[in-house]
């Protein structure tokens, strides 16, 4: 460990799709000083592509299955354009981004996800320690921000989906390998609400305890419980701040932290 | 300049259209050794893409215009799919392979085309002596191989599209200021010909000189022109080697050198 501070930060596709939104945030990230590495979802864009192209959508429990076909829309859509769309942008706010997936540098291997129970297809799963910290450190050291997308590999020929906020999570862990890292999850909300109608009902910290009461309590659900185990894992493996927030929170201090205890 | 050898290496759509043939190059490229630059066209992908999407394609003299919707497409193409599944390819193989485009890491600032005698569109000049050859270093000094596509940008916030093989050109004159570099260009005969119809009449040497009498004398003309051209500018600009060949003869020195004098 050194006394390097990284800011890991990862947006979802409520930014993504937004041209204006997101060239706000990424003014605010080229803005952050010190290293930094941008994680991004897909957003709605591979949905619209695959139905342009007349590929069937297949969703088993709400999620979606990612055939051949679906896997090469995914790596065009999230590694082709909507990487290298983030890219130029934030080179011209004179940010030195450097576009990513999990293949590039062997910077993420995962292992495609076993097809039983349910076969998902090229979907992989990652297993943090395995995040290639060492080449993650010379990007940094070159002063290059890596811009990361959901795509990774197997590490023999196959290119996999992630789940983006698994990937910075992963991104989070391996970098707190090489010095103090901080995770932001910038999502449609201010940050974990006791309220979801209610944008000012923030909780401002959420612990392994007080998250399992909250679930138990149903005050959190859906989409927010793998947010909050992904949270979780990272402060439990050494990440030194995690929090949630809105995209336009990231330079502020709005939103809740997530902490071991 | 130091005793380091670099090989860069373009391939062109003949290579990248046929998996066959691009597996078994990839294989000769991973066996290469020392450090190593791969530079790759597009291939047909991009055409099938665009009219299975409905985008007109539209010629002057021959030459695409890359209007938005376009630019789209081989952003996607090559940045994406081409790039990233040419990355997993050499990953398998054992080569520590790294996809980028020009906007990545600002590899290659280009300029966007005027728009007159003719408007291409989204397309990009480049300017070797900006070629960014410290991120090239810090990459092969890391022991990646960068995988470059031909997608550069004018560090505006716009992707451009480029031609391949002066993007090879300029990454090998980039490469030529960190160390002796040589480059090779794989198409799809084994070298420049005498006679098309015969593949064993290769031209072994081709200088500035003898360029002008073949192209007088009508022995290489269409896409071989530039393609000389970018070779004659390469050995010029301090490249030590530069050959034309085909993709399996890489491992080989079978061929045509291009030499200044």
């Amino acid at each position: 460990m050194t006394s390097t501070e990284i800011n890991v930060v990862k947006i979802g596709g409520n930014v993504i799709d937004n041209p204006e939104a997101l060239q706000s945030f990424l003014y605010d990230f080229a803005s952050m000083p010190g290293q930094k590495i941008l994680v991004h979802g897909g957003g709605k864009e591979a949905t619209r592509m695959s139905r342009d192209m007349g590929i069937p959508t297949t969703m088993i429990d709400g999620r979606r299955v990612t055939d051949a076909a679906t896997l090469e829309v995914v790596t065009m859509v999230y590694a082709g354009l909507i990487n290298k769309r983030i890219v130029a942008a934030l080179q011209d706010l004179g940010c030195d981004a450097v576009g990513l997936s999990g293949a590039d540098g062997n910077l993420i291997p995962a292992s495609r996800r076993p097809a039983k129970p349910v076969d998902y297809g090229f979907v992989g799963d990652i297993d943090p320690e395995r995040v290639n910290a060492a080449f993650i450190k010379t990007l940094l050291t070159h002063g290059s921000t890596p811009v990361v997308c959901a795509i990774c590999h197997d590490c023999h020929g196959a290119l996999l989906n992630c789940n983006a906020d698994s990937i910075a999570a992963a991104v989070a862990i391996g970098a707190s390998r090489i010095g103090s890292t901080r995770l932001t999850f910038c999502f449609e909300m201010p940050g974990v609400l006791t309220d979801i109608a209610d944008p000012k009902s923030i909780i401002p910290l959420v612990t392994a305890s007080t998250f399992e009461q909250l679930r138990q309590s149903g005050v959190v659900a859906k989409g927010m419980i793998p947010k909050l185990q992904n949270a979780l894992k990272c402060a439990d493996a050494g990440v030194s701040c995690v929090r949630i927030c809105s995209a336009e929170a990231l330079s502020g201090d709005i939103g809740t932290i997530i902490r071991c205890e």
